[in-house]
């Protein structure tokens, strides 16, 4: 387990050629056999819960590497390292996303040659991370219970861009008024091609259905090589 | 009760002087003795239900009125509308956050000088808003339990920029690891002067001190006329 943790100040990419270093990052990643997973949701919809504990049922079958993308902090990506994956802490000084440019930056601190599937944790906001395409090969989103069942409605641009929605903490639908249909019919209206797993990160209820998806998602994907 | 209900597609300010505006928009509210309240958060912190029952409370007492900031949807302005007070819908067209040229655009279609206290409801979204003025004269943020008591260390700039922080769905606690004590030494490294309320605006608990406190917060803003 490597115990130094790298920190990169982020610059944005002033040729605002993002597409382009995003289809160059997507061609890097197939050549070196590594899966891209781009995480995005709400600030405590549960991103680095459900990484750990991702983490902890595969890491001894398949090679993680983290990317944690924050405006300020490190303790994230300080239990991800301590988790025992390969792990660059992101700032982003500031900004409210990451692009392909960005990413590109946390890339050259990790030898993804040796890298299975490769999750960036992209800072907690329904709103901007979804217009920037990271160069990732397949893209999640998180909406937890407690954040209600209307949010595909109100975010549309998330639910549009992403392949795989995972509905967090359903360990406390008890307290919430979440209804599953209503959720499952706003995600679909918004994007009629997106996958849904309902999970609880916290009790481990449902995880074992995402934790297969990664897999199968994996061979999949290598298999369009 | 006014049953029709406004909705204005915005148009972002091509001049770039937000300041100018902001501080144009401060002065005008001053001189209608309307008290301008920027109410910003994540996706599902509970801004509409904190605003719903704020109303439900002060309706008989003062004069509210509110604007409505959303990408998309207008199922809260309705709500608001529903509830007896007269709202705006806003549509920020895919845009993160509002500024003062933005809340302009929404003013006038209100008229303000018959009103107390105007709220803005901004885009749910906890970096980008605390980045523009909107001309508010109190910035408020709403930061709920299942969130994390961590979030003032992720996402600094809101809560340096907020004179109140209202801690909700503290009838969720029982769920959820959220440290009180915590949380309160967060925000204070943030910003030492911002004050903090906790409630649960599904409950009740706690609503008189933020109601209590909007009341007092009104006379002394309009003691500094």
């Amino acid at each position: 387990m490597e115990r130094e943790l790298r920190i990169i100040e982020l610059k944005q990419d002033v040729f605002k050629k993002n597409e382009i270093h995003a289809d160059d990052l997507r061609c890097q990643m197939k050549e070196e056999n590594t899966l891209f997973i781009n995480i995005m949701a709400s600030p405590g919809a549960g991103k680095t819960t459900t990484l750990l504990k991702t983490i902890e049922v595969l890491k001894n079958k398949i090679n993680i590497a983290v990317m944690e993308a924050d405006i300020d902090a490190s303790v994230d990506a300080e239990k991800m390292r301590d988790a025992g994956v390969k792990t660059v802490q992101l700032h982003t000084g500031g900004m409210c996303h990451m692009d392909a440019a960005m990413t590109k930056q946390g890339l050259n601190e990790i030898d993804t040659k040796e890298v299975d599937i490769l999750f960036l944790e992209n800072v907690g906001n329904l709103v901007c991370p979804a217009e920037f395409d990271t160069g990732a090969a397949i893209n999640v989103a998180i909406l937890s219970v407690p954040e209600g069942d209307d949010k595909p409605l109100k975010y549309p641009l998330m639910f549009q861009v992403c392949d795989l929605v995972l509905i967090n903490k359903i360990d406390t639908k008890i307290l919430f008024d979440f209804d599953d249909e209503k959720v499952i019919k706003h995600i679909k209206t918004r994007n009629s091609k997106a996958e849904i797993i309902f999970l609880s990160s916290k009790t481990g209820e449902g995880f074992e259905q995402w934790t297969d998806w990664l897999i199968s998602t994996r061979r999949t994907w290598q298999d369009t090589m």
